[in-house]
């Protein structure tokens, strides 16, 4: 029987559905995943009780951890690194009080996977605002954990296992006006996320050598520059010049032609040129159960696809769907596997 | 048994696949199409003879169909209106001497359609660059169609069958370079493709009230005006007026969510922002089977969404794969059918 990956689970925003869904996702997949949520312990508790009393939890204290690191717990338990909160939560109201206990959660969680204490985190939603009205700037999870890993470049990836083969597509631009994507996408800024993109697929997924297919930016990639002259003037230099680096990846090919079983059966990662050239086939093919997996960073991330769902924690509980929550840690679990098995 | 429509298929770029598709496909539906080729009658008797000798073409010269409009004929032919190439054909030998014919065949199927022969247009792919070569400016199928009918504004839909609904999406801009985009959606712009869209879904659809999801221009449709403000600026005026008109329109939602079956399963139209926004995922969910539709015609209008296929054309009868011409003749049917039972 394979080992289990560690994997800590930072249970996100308190008022939203993350501590439900990662304390579900967690007690689903016990047998493949030794889980450890990051949290409140108290809180935590009474969800897991609310939700299911067969479930248990075991409470670690974050020193306890600094100590003498995670210690071997039984199956059937799932571990939380305590967190205090910092105000009572009350489901579906975001409370500003709170807004540091989210980033300490974060915070454990990324110093822990340095420490290598765990194999990867998988991130549940947070709300920006309620941190950045704890009056911390914070623009995001990805950014973030860049940040606070001294990472110069990432690169947003969502995958999918839902397709008959995996189907991963990685973004050149993320959030970004429409009109501001053109110039966005320079010689520099594409050959490292190429760079990136390519060394991530060898030591986190485990491809020898990996295939990326890469769309142009332009309607038709431009159609020999009838319709923009990106695909002519950089696009095209920067994949031949990784070519001659060694890397398989061919393009740009037109972004509506691409994305078709035939070509997507031969590639192990499509890189789009912008978040909704690439995102709608991923979603729509993976029927809202994309992961989003953060390349780039010393360690490895994957996060749900969608937020905090407020209106469903108000709610109570048995209303949010820890699915994509499910798939985050499938894919984080391989990506772990994959990364152990890494030759280099 | 209800009346089979009489839909006329340009047989497209002589040197191409489109005479071969256009055969197959008419001869694969003749049960419940009537179909009028328009090309050159001998070429094309000549094509159907290599085919498959069981099919039975039947020609009918312009003039005659002049004087006394298209004649019945036995269901299992298929009529061809001669119209006579200027060169001979060498299959994926591009030859400008026969771009003219190309625009023949299509003035034949434009003047039938008007005059009342036709319920509808299939065309199948031409060679924009064998037109401009034989000296005449020409920029697409789409234009030449809007010219000849006097049409100031089209909208380009691609839709499928291939999905648990029918899907369609509707493009707010075409082929222009990405840069270009956010500035061409306006106000005037966007208002006259909903009036369009709108009408059409009611007419050629047979929808009564359809229902138009709209995307944002931006990612996450702007979130708020963070990530753009043309959310804010045009497209929610637009649909607001579109509302206080009647019109069940909705929106702006962002691609990458709206683009999943529990959104669209309640929806007859998406309409998207641009090329590579839309189409990706259509193109995707039918499996390359998409059918191009050009609405705002006074006519019904569908064809293929591939090219000429020149290699294939070359390597011989038997390569090219006619489902998207299948698909394109099944659709203008059903065009057909809606509206002949449309009450306007
Ligand atoms: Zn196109
Ligand atoms: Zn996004």
């Amino acid at each position: 029987m394979s080992k289990r990956p560690t994997i800590a689970i930072t249970s996100g925003e308190p008022a939203g559905i993350g501590p439900e869904i990662s304390i579900r996702a967690a007690w689903e997949l016990r047998a493949d995943v030794k889980s450890i949520l990051i949290g409140d312990a108290a809180f935590l508790a009474m969800t897991a009780a609310a939700i299911n009393p067969a479930i248990r939890l075991s409470a670690l204290s974050l020193q306890a951890v600094r100590n003498s690191g995670i210690p071997d717990f039984p199956r059937d338990q799932i571990a939380v690194i305590d967190c205090p909160l910092a105000a009572h939560v009350v489901p579906g109201k975001l409370d500003a009080q709170n807004g540091r206990y989210v980033l300490q959660t974060l915070d454990i969680a990324i110093d822990g996977a340095q420490q290598g204490w765990f194999d990867a985190i998988v991130t549940a939603p947070l709300q920006k605002s309620t941190i950045n009205d704890a009056g911390v700037p914070f623009t995001g999870h990805t950014e973030y954990l860049a940040e606070k890993t001294a990472t110069p470049q990432v690169v947003m990836m969502l995958a999918t296992n839902a397709t008959p083969q995996p189907l991963r597509v990685a973004l050149a631009t993320t959030h970004l006006a429409l009109k501001d994507v053109a110039t966005a996408i320079t010689t520099d800024s594409l050959t490292g996320i190429l760079d990136i993109l390519h060394a991530d697929l060898q030591n986190k997924f485990g491809i020898a050598q990996p295939r990326i297919l890469v769309t142009g930016l332009n309607p038709h990639a431009g159609e020999g520059g009838y319709l923009g002259r990106e695909e002519i003037e950089v696009i095209t230099p920067v994949l031949q010049a990784a070519q001659a680096r060694g890397f398989d990846v061919r393009g740009p090919y037109p972004a509506d032609t691409l994305f078709q079983q035939k070509y997507l059966e031969d590639a192990d990662c499509v890189l789009a040129m912008y978040h909704d050239q690439g995102l709608p086939v991923l979603k729509y093919a993976s029927f809202g159960l994309g992961v989003n997996i953060t390349l780039g960073l010393p360690l490895i991330r994957t996060s749900v696809d969608h937020g905090t769902a407020l209106d469903l924690a108000a709610a109570g509980l048995g209303h949010a769907d820890h699915g994509s929550m499910l798939e985050a840690m499938r894919i984080a679990a391989q990506m772990a596997a994959a990364t152990r098995s890494s030759p280099l």
